[in-house]
């Protein structure tokens, strides 16, 4: 038990992003990992500076263990999968390609699925980033109908961030790739997303309530 | 010494990235740490299995170190600087800071920066990624107004990366930033920089002259 752990994320969102803010990645690793934690909030939509102190994007999630102060989820999940070997192999091989498969993740799937995405929200998921998208798309697809899992034949934090950035619906409603879907499925049926998802939209459910009473 | 470590790019590329190729960032990590290496080469162009297997993207860089294959620049960089304290502090915070730091580079400059860059292949500089990427290099500007180096105050991979992800001339033509162009000049003037650099252009030369001759 880490009982200083603290996951920070904003204190209330509108109906879209819910489920999908990314304290979820934290939250769901926490779960996996038997890792107590807090849930703190700062404010949506404006950035006072003792938000911009600790995360200077204006960004969540960041995360306080003790003395440290830590943001970008991805390098949050790392920082939580050296707690504990379910996130994390310990073997030198083990930990490499877990890192290896996390900034895959974040740096040539999210690099190009997150820009599409954003590009699409004025209507048209035909733009300039479509084609990189499915070339990358198609990639993941050849390496998960190999394998179950990314590192080691067994669940690991990169699994947890792949199936987190693959699992967007605009994403998954984009060709047939039946080896990812059913990556996707088999990682959120697991007990620790679940609670994870949940605790999150109970999470903003709540806030939405204290709203309605001021 | 790493007897062992071999950094493993193209065997030959068009001029226009010469200087940029990503196996940059390993040479000129390995350069200030005072780290041995090879350097391999991958044909350019087709996709060999023999490639494939090891970078499942078709990208370049990877590294070998004995056991050890691992792609993603970012992730052998960060593998890279557990090998070497100049690269990252052995302390517990100043690990998470380099590791936060270096994602940040990675998934909250490089994901808009990127694809903005591709999306102005066409000739447009002012595509839909536009705002949101000059709102992060602004983001970038005001904490580079406050500290000469990322973590610790002093240079470590987080500088080396966010630096190389910002000296796209592109990105540099872009707006009036004092502190950010103030820090890349700082960080190229280092010798590891110059020689890896240099370096890289040497490898790509001499592979035009192999091609004179055949």
């Amino acid at each position: 038990m880490t009982e200083d752990l603290t996951i920070w994320t904003y204190d209330w969102v509108p109906e879209g992003p819910r489920g999908f803010v990314r304290d979820l990645r934290l939250r769901w690793a926490a779960e996996e990992a038997g890792l107590g934690y807090d849930v703190g909030t700062v404010p949506f939509g404006d950035q006072p500076r003792s938000h911009l102190d600790r995360q200077p994007f204006g960004q969540v999630p960041f995360l306080t263990d003790g003395e440290i102060t830590l943001f970008e989820s991805g390098a949050c999940l790392l920082y939580l999968a050296r707690k504990s070997d379910i996130l994390m192999p310990r073997t030198a091989r083990g930990e490499a390609e877990t890192l290896q498969w996390v900034v895959a993740a974040l740096n040539s799937i999210e690099m190009v699925s997150v820009p599409w995405w954003f590009l699409g929200l004025s209507g048209d998921r035909e733009n300039g980033l479509s084609g990189w998208l499915d070339s990358r798309l198609a990639h993941i697809e050849a390496i998960l109908r190999e394998r179950a899992w990314l590192v080691d034949d067994r669940f690991t934090a990169a699994d947890l961030l792949m199936a987190d950035v693959l699992r967007v619906p605009a994403i998954r409603a984009r060709g047939d790739r039946p080896a990812t879907e059913a990556y996707i499925q088999r990682l959120v049926a697991r007990p620790a997303f679940k609670k994870a998802h949940a605790d999150q939209l109970a999470h903003f459910a709540a806030a939405d309530e204290s709203r309605a009473r001021r």
